[in-house]
């Protein structure tokens, strides 16, 4: 998984650079795959340098991607992480941040960054919150303390955290609801996209707005006019991987994401497994986030080339191999499965850094591999390849059992 | 604190160099101080390379240093680490870790390991422990299985390890033991050193030999007399920091430790705090091994040059400062107060291991500070600054409380 020189320890001398060039973000749309898919190579200029397209955003949910340091994160080559508003704004609370400088400083991350507007969380909450025009009035799941978060104030909270990207406030409808909800929440959604633009303070953030409409292509298409028709620097897909099975998410994407502007960052939130990664390339998506990669490292699930591995399986507990022959990382370079499973058995904090640093290495390196074979014009090949090998492994695994 | 580069991440690309170079350790008495203090500045040779005495010895419990991977380690500097033989023998078993190459291959660490006996572990399970003149029969805390550890089982099980310098397995009583009962534990301890002896292969692993007496000079002296008659690579003095008040220890300390021989490594066992370190330097001793660094990171509590810090405290929560101005190690270069607070309120992976950095770096810190005053004839004056500020630090946290 070449492209990333992943694992190597580099120097992280890199405090005190975390100032912010002035202007918004810039999707610059270097090659359109020519193999016939839709899949797009393109390059984000942020504030806090460039992003190589399509990238995955590992999730740093309340100020640490959980399980690893920022110099774990440098040496994986990282290109930009995410932070989510709802828990920053619980703890440590975003005054707090911005009074240290803001999340890149606090963080001690000097490369790009972007949060969410913590409406997907607060909406999660389903028996603490209570949705009105205004916004959203929820209760910490923390403390139980009361919060109002709207779209000015999520925007105040994002540009206080700083991050070079910033989402607009939206409700994430849960998958199943009745059509006249979703059409009411479309609506009530571009309401609140306007309140969001017109709190923008555009000076180091750039807002990106978000298309919803559930499983309805109708709905998909009437928003994505609705929140185009705003000249943002970027556009995401929301409202996918919410429940529905993963067929249907990738069939939506195929639709909704063309439905985005060809020449600004389109980004599918929450998303999502290797395959819906590599499919959802195809359909056109340039960026993705999820937990998945290190909360399954948490729970000790590897992803490798050659499918997924339980690392506290018994069969482990000899095994002298790495956990992927054919992986580069820190951890398939010096550890055996024997040995992190035995971490692991043992409840030791280094199994979960560990872990982490091999799944996310395994997903940072599948979009590395992914920008070449768009590059190459072989990305059509490359995605039926990977989708058949996958489901070979999975095959293979649930025979196991 | 100068000595190491410690936090500057290098390539740890040295798994395959745990070949081990045949042979024994070997003590190099450099320097004797010339202040007025006994300390010595000495070099232990090893087959996975030269130790620098004065050394601190981070405790790696059951195959890993709590909160910190190899690569940290050696960003950090440390020289040598120590393995619990009771832990390891528990899990995953030193079969396990013997078919996987030995202790250094499994755990990726090339550079000089020690293992303890198992016999400290052992007979602090007061309860579950049963001592006769074969050895000691005990239920593990794990699962409650009963296991019997002789000395000769406690060599086989440190020679399957491979460490570089094992010990002998020894008895360890309570501090408060009688004297009739510490008469008749010495003499036991003693035939259980010749037959550690007996069983030692000499091939990888060095063995250490043991004395203890507890706070009885002449107990201590005839059991040091009896120890050393046999010619050992290394001596260590246990049962101390079992329970006394330190000035105690401290004066043991000055006692026995001259009782060794002048050019074998002296190292004393589970100590201590800082200013146990600086002191029993001054008394003689070469080695060092405590859990304290890594245990207090884990509680938030950070050693600083201008003493103690709990990371919990109210007063840090928007404290833009490192831990410790002074320190160069990598959660100082890069992290405040504030976040380290933070991550250590919300429960972050990232905390224990940014905290135990900190903690290791100021303990292997403080010993190449130790060397410097040594090598340059200054170390009694060191020792005595040394204790003054801590003296001056504690009173004033005390009076801060």
């Amino acid at each position: 998984m070449g492209e990333q020189d992943a694992g190597t320890s580099k120097p992280s001398r890199e405090k005190g650079d975390t100032r912010v060039a002035p202007g918004l973000v810039r999707f610059e749309l270097l090659h359109e795959d020519a193999s016939g898919t839709k899949a797009r190579r393109g390059r984000l200029h942020t504030p806090h340098g460039p992003v190589e397209t399509p990238i995955f955003m590992p999730v740093g949910t309340v100020g640490s991607v959980k399980g690893v340091g920022p110099d774990d994160l440098v040496n994986l080559d990282a290109q930009i992480i995410l932070g989510n508003t709802y828990h920053l704004m619980l703890r440590p609370g975003e005054a707090l941040v911005g009074e240290m400088g803001g999340l890149h400083q606090f963080v001690s991350w000097n490369r790009p960054m972007l949060t969410d507007s913590g409406g997907f969380q607060v909406f999660s909450l389903s028996e603490k919150r209570k949705i009105t025009e205004e916004g959203a009035a929820f209760q910490s799941h923390l403390d139980g303390a009361r919060h109002f978060l709207t779209p000015e104030r999520s925007i105040e909270i994002q540009e206080t955290l700083g991050a070079d990207v910033i989402m607009a406030f939206d409700e994430c409808p849960p998958s199943m609801s009745e059509r006249s909800y979703l059409e009411k929440s479309l609506d009530r959604t571009t309401r609140w996209l306007h309140r969001c633009v017109k709190a923008w303070g555009r000076e180091r953030s750039s807002l990106f707005g978000i298309v919803q409409g559930g499983l309805h292509e109708d709905l998909r298409k009437r928003h994505a006019e609705e929140v185009c028709a705003v000249d943002l620097p970027g556009y995401a897909l929301g409202g996918y991987s919410v429940g529905e099975v993963p067929e249907a998410m990738h069939a939506g994407v195929a639709y909704s994401a063309p439905l985005l502007p060809r020449d600004k960052p389109r980004y599918l939130m929450g998303v999502g497994t290797p395959v819906d990664l590599v499919t959802c390339v195809e359909h056109g998506v340039d960026m993705f986030d999820c937990v998945l990669p290190t909360r399954c490292a948490r729970n000790g699930l590897l992803f490798t080339s050659e499918g997924k591995l339980t690392i506290r399986n018994a069969a482990f507990a000899k095994d002298p191999r790495p956990v992927d022959p054919a992986c580069s990382c820190y951890t398939c370079r010096n550890f055996s499965r024997a040995y992190l499973r035995h971490l692991f058995a043992a409840g030791e904090i280094l199994a979960m850094r560990l872990n982490t640093l091999h799944n996310l290495h395994y997903f940072l390196g599948l979009m590395a591999d992914v920008r070449r074979a768009i590059a190459e014009d072989r990305f059509a090949a490359f995605a039926r390849e990977f989708r058949e090998r996958a489901r070979a492994q999975e095959a293979e695994r649930t025979r196991g059992r």
